[in-house]
């Protein structure tokens, strides 16, 4: 299996000021591999649906390359829930209803056709859970990248630290970076970090693009992309990390120019997936209009001489 | 003259996590002056001192290269006064009192030999006032930029419309487009404001870097230079517009690779002055240091073959 994702596949409620969406699909394994799905197959997908999860979006997963041996479907029990209300900055959200439900049997196991993946992206789970999947991929995967979230920062400490010494790439945001280093300055917060094992940390800031930080203490900076509108931020993260390990996937190597590219592409897939609903965009984009606005992205951002683009 | 620039000289007590210091100088004409004559000389201020604003401070700014012929001492009030505590984010900052003192006496006329300016940076201040010193120089400059804020959004909207309609460049935070454009998305806020007379628009966006936006279309995205710490926020708007026209009325021509290129030296300048309190990294910071940050911030924004840097 080239690339094996694990993360959650749900049911989600999204209320923005510009409309309301009920029970769509999301999750972060569905946006991961749906992203990750426009670079390289197939993509083994490690999670659990309940029994309302529309099996149309399996077939669609299946139809792109998803390998979906490692998808449980659980015979009594909903998805995972989440429903939601964003601001009107769009960047900011509040939890309305979190419902656990077929998430807590979460398969521990995976495939035995993903046991030798040789690229692994673990979405925001538990980190202990995590740790487990991980352990199953021998000789140990290429490149790994995982994710994760505040409440695993404030609720699992130990082990979160314990996974994230054993990555490859640490995808998290801002305010996750400053919690997890216990500092402010995120130059600061990128040494800390990638002194505890990672090579590579990028710190995501929504609308204000990403950092990439090297644990040889290099620095890039990437622009999001600047949209008319953003219509639903849920799943921009997922998009981006999905993206990035689908074109390293394709790509056969890691190294600091490859990640740079890869970083862009994860940047122009998650700005067409918050100008929709759900993951609508991420079923509709042609590879055309990625490199067209990759194009505008890169000319917007190299401000000195810019170069002939490839 | 060169340069003319307009705005207050003032003293600051700013409150920071790491410290405070009380009475320094400070005020938006300090800052601009200070960081223009980094690139240009005579830069002539528009301004009003009290009786406590330190002569030193006049005579470090005309050993600089300052022309204090269109600053007016008043002889019996204080200087305009600002307190103000930054928060722990160093981003966000509540203002504890203002004294207006002498501002109310600001010059309403500007010395005759200011009055062939080739280019005019109008601080933040009354629209009124910045009209009237506006319309003092004649024939027009050949570049206006222009700084405002919340409090003339607010109070002063016709007049503050008036004086947008007739700069080159309109430079203000992402807050005060919002509010200026009355929408979130700062694509639609910079058409809307693009179409009310200025040929660029400057968004700032403290540690998120800056936006470029020009009357044609064209969008540039400039990162903030990443800091270990930032140690005072205070001013460095004004040092990014001061080192940007002065920048600009070295060069003597304004298009759109220029102002880039001012726009980069505007964030290096400001990258400095926050990285101590007040104006002090003005008075130290060499064009050797200038020079080598600016090639790092060049190298980490352009992250896709790199080009040989001038």
């Amino acid at each position: 299996m080239r690339l094996v994702v694990a993360g959650t596949m749900a049911l989600d409620t999204i209320e923005t000021p510009f409309g309301r969406a009920e029970a769509i699909v999301g999750g972060a394994a569905t946006y991961i591999a749906l992203a990750a799905l426009h670079y390289v197959k197939p993509v083994g997908i490690v999670s659990i649906v309940g029994t309302d999860f529309p099996s149309e979006m399996l077939q669609h997963l299946a139809e792109r390359g998803a390998d979906l041996q490692g998808v449980v479907r659980h015979l009594s029990r909903p998805s995972f829930f989440w429903a939601g209300r964003y601001h009107a900055d769009m960047q900011t959200r509040d939890t309305l209803e979190t419902r656990l439900n077929v998430l807590e049997e979460f398969p521990e196991t995976i495939p035995p056709a993903y046991q030798q993946a040789d690229f692994l992206l673990l979405g925001n789970l538990d980190p202990r859970l995590q740790r487990r999947i991980y352990a199953q991929i021998q000789p140990r995967p290429r490149v790994v990248l995982m994710d994760t979230m505040n409440f695993w920062i404030e609720r699992r400490r130990p082990e979160l630290e314990a996974m994230i010494s054993q990555v490859d790439i640490l995808s998290i945001n801002d305010e996750e970076a400053r919690q997890l280093a216990g500092d402010y300055s995120l130059r600061r917060c990128a040494r800390s970090i990638l002194a505890r094992g990672p090579k590579y940390l990028l710190i995501k800031k929504g609308e204000n693009g990403a950092l990439l930080f090297s644990r040889e203490g290099e620095t890039y900076f990437f622009p999001a992309y600047p949209l008319e509108e953003v219509f639903d931020p849920t799943g921009a993260g997922d998009t981006f990390a999905g993206a990035l390990m689908g074109y390293l996937a394709a790509q056969d190597t890691l190294n600091l120019e490859v990640l740079k590219e890869a970083v862009v592409q994860g940047i122009v897939l998650a700005s067409f997936c918050v100008e929709r609903f759900g993951v609508e965009a991420l079923l509709t984009v042609s590879p055309e209009e990625i490199a067209e606005r990759r194009r505008a992205l890169i000319q917007m951002s190299h401000f000195i001489q810019v170069p002939a683009l490839p």
